[in-house]
């Protein structure tokens, strides 16, 4: 073989590798949060495949809420580039997505009577780290089940203004309930980022 | 450029794109089970970063617990690529990993009195498809928490005998309890995999 035929076997080597690179960089979605008109979030659809971090039965915080009305799940999943980074670090990077989803809760005889699982539906909202916020952080509610909005607009100064002070006063890592997600509380206090009294 | 050099860089293209293909092959790591000594499993490390498709509170068949302990927590996981398969095709393919995992639950009085959070590890069990099996499904229980093992033997036939019983009769779809992932239910729904009474 000539030293012009190997040089172009190289070249050709390296244009084939850096295309291959380009197109899987390419392939590969950024799973950080979308937007709308700079600041409406995008519904993530595939939040399900994302990392899940805990829950609870019946911890809401709506006070108007019915005591004998069936307990809901709470399920809380992140992005799975933001988990990651927590994992290493015991903090929330820039561009954490945290979708809260809601769930009806209902029992079984079959299996036990007293025991509850997840059913239906009940709604979406999502939490997200972004240093454009003046807080750094901003609230959205994607709606109930039935009627689930595509986009949301960042909640309004005054429900924020709650959001802010329940999520700054009992939160145990930034503005995020981590107490109630356990692999992730055993990072935080091994990083030294939980709040104290935590 | 000759034909000869272009032919050269078309097959330095080509040989790029294969070595970078099989590479990536190579570096992705199957999700499916691992066994040692054949049928021993090992306990999968990383299954909190894969598909959370379900859980409960309190769902436990342990008739011997006392119901007046706190109710524990469930969660199920799944290996990613058999989720992805089950999202296609409504079925299990051989090599699906579920974990079961157990968590007992606390109350917080910040957020809710009579809600229930996510607390420490209780313990770990599996079911794995996995056609090499007399029924098809093994069952395994790396133990409590604080005595996990990193390897279980299958279960043996007597207590597996109770598993298949429990996991034939009361389960929407195959050997799992798909009426408790809600997702995963209206799949098989729509792919006509449930069970006739589902």
């Amino acid at each position: 073989m000539t030293a012009k035929k190997k040089m172009a076997i190289v070249v050709g080597l390296a244009c084939g590798a850096a295309f291959l690179l380009t197109l899987q960089a390419q392939q590969r979605p950024s799973d950080g949060p979308r937007y709308t008109n700079g600041t409406n979030l995008v519904r993530p659809t595939d939040y399900r495949e994302w990392v899940y971090v805990g829950g609870g039965l019946g911890l809401t915080y709506d006070a108007a809420r019915n005591p004998q009305d069936p307990p809901r799940f709470g399920n809380v999943f992140v992005n799975p580039s933001a988990y990651r980074s927590f994992m290493q670090t015991g903090k929330w990077p820039d561009g954490t997505v945290l979708v809260l989803e809601s769930r009806f809760s209902e029992t079984d005889e079959l299996v036990s009577e007293r025991g509850r699982y997840q059913a239906k539906l009940r709604g979406i909202e999502a939490e997200v780290k972004d240093s454009r916020f003046p807080d750094g952080w901003a609230f959205y509610d994607f709606g109930n089940a039935d009627s689930l909005r595509d986009t949301a607009e960042p909640l309004v100064a005054e429900v924020v203004a709650r959001c802010v002070e329940c999520h700054t006063k009992n939160t145990a890592v930034e503005r995020t309930f981590v107490q109630f997600y356990p692999t992730l509380l055993e990072v935080a206090r091994q990083k030294g980022t939980l709040k104290p009294g935590f």
